[in-house]
């Protein structure tokens, strides 16, 4: 059934609920929804219902509650994906791959070795791009939340950031290569309810070592991902499934 | 470093290994490699090794050993991936990515709900295509192995090779949307080592009620993967994240 995020808190069951514009255009042109028809409304709170269609005028339609959404579709623990900018369309690839898999936020940020040059006017652009990435695929996943896209002109600001977080992880293939393996289990076994998590990711060409120093002095924990070496964008997806493995699967 | 895939099995140290053909204009005439230099050997027999050029002639490379690769590099549980045919390139896709997973072998299969109809012809030229990602995906992410790609003409024959594994799984999205969680951990705690795994995902469409009958009643386990809905090409990268999150770092 068809998901609209609607830009408002839920506030009680005798509230009426409106779509207007891309959404209206979208019920009613694309889906060709009619009265009587239902669908998922998610609100700013996290919170969703179903509702029915009570009314379509020229350019809202109208919507009653039926009834709460039961199943929680959000992870325990908050993820921040963190990635250096990558080549070409791969953190769109990210953005939504990432929200399937529940990330909270992602995060973009210059690194030494990224070969991608993202300037003020690309970093508006695909601000843009992303986060409307992000709210289709979290419609499609059943997400109860839009993931934001914050997409940064320094490193420094990436680090500065690190206090807002209760974990902060960095993915170093050098660590995958060494057999490092225990450190990424033992942080998010260890991570507790509504915590925050801060993971972050290298552009293709990885890190520079003075890049690791600096997260490492300012707390972050490195670990590696197994012993196959991932790919830039395959990275964030291996760490949000064994993520969503721990925390909801295995519970 | 520059990973090589050869057709033959190590024997020994004092064998004498030559690099001809496609790798051998990728390593003179790509890589630019010279005498002195290092690379990886790969071998059928799931053998790696670390060897250096001694010479290089018109249309041959020839190297000597150095030392044998240590770290393990596959999973300790055989998973093939079987994905009813999906659209565009998304096969394309799951093979890299499921090979920089870990994946032993991709098989694809008509499925009633498959909007992609894939003919003799486009098996034909898929399959060849497919299995070229796959090397190059194994080499880049240091694997030991090629994962081989089958190309079904039909379901039944996916049926009839349930035999050959000790566990088969099949995704199904309205398991997820039920909350079930439980059959999919169950099932790869309990694989052991050196056991072969099968686990079947629906194109686009999802699978018919018929399919998933048929499935059961020859032995499969059927489960959800978590509360979100992923998208075709996702859920097999999930499953594979989660298997080397429990088998490999978990252990």
């Amino acid at each position: 059934m068809q998901r609209y995020f609607l830009n408002e808190r839920y506030v009680n069951q005798n509230q009426s609920f409106t779509l207007t514009e891309e959404d209206y255009h979208h019920a009613v042109r694309v889906m060709r929804m009619a009265v009587g028809d239902d669908c998922f409304l998610v609100f700013q709170n996290q919170c969703s219902i179903k509702a029915k269609i009570t009314r379509i005028e020229a350019d809202s339609v109208y919507l009653e509650e039926i009834e709460k959404e039961q199943a929680e579709k959000e992870m325990p623990v908050s993820v921040t994906i963190a990635c250096g900018y990558p080549k070409g369309d791969k953190l769109e690839w990210i953005a939504q791959k990432g929200t399937e898999l529940g990330m909270q936020a992602l995060v973009g940020f210059p690194s030494k070795y990224a070969v991608a040059k993202w300037d003020d006017k690309k970093r508006v652009k695909k601000s843009i791009r992303l986060q409307k990435i992000c709210k289709e695929a979290a419609e499609q996943a059943h997400r109860t939340m839009q993931p934001q896209v914050t997409l940064l002109s320094e490193l420094d600001e990436l680090v500065q950031k690190f206090k807002e977080y209760q974990t902060v992880l960095v993915a170093y293939e050098e660590s995958a290569k060494k057999g490092e393996k225990s450190a990424f289990v033992q942080a998010i076994t260890q991570c507790v309810q509504q915590e925050k998590v801060l993971i972050i990711f290298g552009p293709e060409g990885g890190f520079s070592k003075g890049e690791i120093d600096l997260f490492y002095q300012n707390g972050a924990i490195i670990c590696g991902l197994g012993p196959r070496i991932l790919r830039a964008e395959t990275a964030p997806i291996y760490a949000l499934s064994a993520m969503s493995y721990q925390w909801e699967l295995l519970g």
